[in-house]
């Protein structure tokens, strides 16, 4: 993270940023507008990522940041930037992420504050500080680019996507409680199974993802406690994932996938405990700012798929106090946290392009 | 075991037989006929278990046969009677199992007593005397008395159970390869989701167990590679264990559910590797003796539930070279391999009477 700080920091200053690093670890770069007193548009996006991970999830929306403002060859706006690269939005280390983005929009629980303590102290930053970091009031907008992650903008052949919502969540671990027993000597009709219960509920949560727009239901982790091919399975434990642009939807949605867990228990005797885990609302990017960003990028020639995003981003903390848009680019193969995560040169330069002519049309409106 | 063999050993000596403990570890007891070169009737168990189980597999089934011994009270019959407390039946040492009964049956592999030489040196046997332990070919038959480790006899009300055949098993290792992916950036219509093929797999698996007689499949183990609550499974290894007492019908059933597990993978583009493990046939008990054991059965006043065992016993190798009978002892909740396991003292004393009956039925075709 030093490293990086450096190299970027350098590349601010270079384009002619002011760059600090506040309290939380967000590396800033301030590139002032042409008079005392403007107010600024921020963009950013993150600088860490995940163990294992690819070149371009978070990063890239800095550097295309940097990139805009470098663009701008020192002449000065009616705005000012302000280009943050946020700290810590994975939540590798302490499973909390978008710390960087709730320090700059004031809502880092102090709870969190006390936990990240020791490692904010490490390196060589005062947790005092992070309130100071809280971005003010004069804040026109914020804008994030982002690689999809997914493979939504490949499989429609567009290298860019327009975010509408951040998609609300749910999620639960169930526990499905049969009885183990012998493979052999158990007949089929005194059995409580609880692996082909739960195969049962699987079945059930594919089939609400597919028959439900905009749906993704997804059951990813499932352990068979003491599992052995010739012991029927006695305790299974399973996730449910559940995510989708309208929270009324989702809900009906879980609501739906419990009652089905609920039923294929109760057909073989098996119990069910369902826990709750996480129920996160979606959040709406700014219908005006998204507009000016897709018109942007009509303009220059590449109209931008509109989408929900599936995962959560930065700018889904910065829309609670900013207008907030988003920006997708196409990541082929849909492929993000891996080493093989890759981005396509050319649908950068659309994406500059758009970012570009974003800036001229606000500097129209501020100058 | 060296307890086990010391205690028995005594017990066997008061009853009337002469003791030995075979170069494989099955502790013998011989009771002479009343005349020299008479046949003899094998009866006998195993004297081994599984770690942490029960006090009845395998063990109250020698201790029967020594009682009905016991029950003779020093009278000699016109048959010799040996019974046979065998040596590792379960396998859980080496991972093979039926050593003791393999070494009486003469059909213990080379490489296998290669393999178990230093255990067998180590208890102070000499592998060398390994294929001395076979039986001649004065058996009349085998017999054993078992708990039936199911829980079918409790389910009927019924004390006694006879085994007509021992089921033939299948054993698949299948995995199922689709692609790891995010949970939310990517729409079910793009997943390749290991799991859900998995959970569809197993729900025909148990629907071909419940619609064909007798068969008993169970998709036991399964592993999500990596699996997370906010990743769809990539990669998904399941077990597959097929039983039935005919090998043609099993043998159909695995068929079924191999094309059922490939037409499920190319549903989502997943691919299904099949990987066979075991393919045991079916072993029939001898019609004969069964006969003979039921009637006793009959005539004591507990008609014995004709059915087929699911698991493996001695008398599955046994009955590969001399007549075979087995009677089941109800097992209340099917509990077996496991602390609770237990007997009914009632369910005990039936079949003894049978065994006894069985004897003196014997007794009047051989004095």
């Amino acid at each position: 993270m030093r490293d990086v700080h450096r190299v970027l920091g350098e590349w601010m200053e270079q384009a002619g940023c002011r760059v600090t690093i506040d309290a939380v670890g967000n590396l800033r770069g301030f590139y002032a507008a042409s008079r005392e007193g403007a107010p600024r548009l921020v963009i950013g996006s993150h600088l860490d990522t995940v163990p294992d991970a690819g070149a371009f999830d978070g990063v890239l929306g800095v550097v295309l940041g940097l990139a805009l403002i470098e663009g701008l060859s020192l002449a000065r706006l009616g705005f000012s930037i302000e280009l943050i690269g946020f700290s810590e939005e994975e939540g590798v280390r302490y499973a909390v992420p978008f710390i960087g983005s709730r320090a700059v929009t004031g809502t880092l629980d102090p709870d969190i504050i006390e936990r990240i303590g020791p490692a904010i102290r490490e390196f060589g930053l005062d947790p005092a500080g992070i309130p100071a970091a809280a971005l003010a009031n004069d804040v026109i907008g914020f804008v994030e680019f982002h690689i999809e992650q997914g493979p939504v903008l490949e499989s429609l052949g567009r290298p860019l996507g327009i975010v509408e919502t951040i998609v609300g969540q749910s999620r639960f671990a169930l526990t499905f409680v049969g009885a183990a027993n012998h493979a052999g000597t158990t007949p089929m009709h005194l059995r409580r199974d609880a692996l082909a219960t739960a195969a049962e509920w699987i079945g059930a949560v594919e089939e609400e993802g597919r028959s439900t727009a905009g749906l993704a239901a997804t059951v990813g982790a499932l352990e068979v406690e003491s599992g052995a091919a010739n012991v029927i399975a006695g305790r299974v434990c399973t996730s449910l994932d559940v995510r989708h642009p309208c929270d009324e939807d989702r809900r009906a949605a879980v609501r739906r996938l419990v009652s089905a867990a609920e039923a294929a228990g109760a057909a073989r005797s098996v119990e069910v405990e369902t826990r709750p885990l996480l129920d996160r609302c979606a959040t709406a990017m700014d219908h005006g700012l998204t507009a000016r960003l897709e018109a942007a990028a009509i303009a220059e020639g590449f109209p931008p798929h509109r989408m929900a995003s599936g995962a959560g981003h930065d700018a889904m903390i910065l829309a609670h106090r900013f207008p907030a848009a988003m920006l997708f680019l196409r990541t082929p193969g849909g492929i993000s946290h891996h080493p093989d995560e890759s981005v396509i040169a050319e649908d950068v330069d659309c994406a500059l392009a758009v970012g570009a002519r974003f800036l001229a049309g606000l500097e129209a409106d501020y100058a």
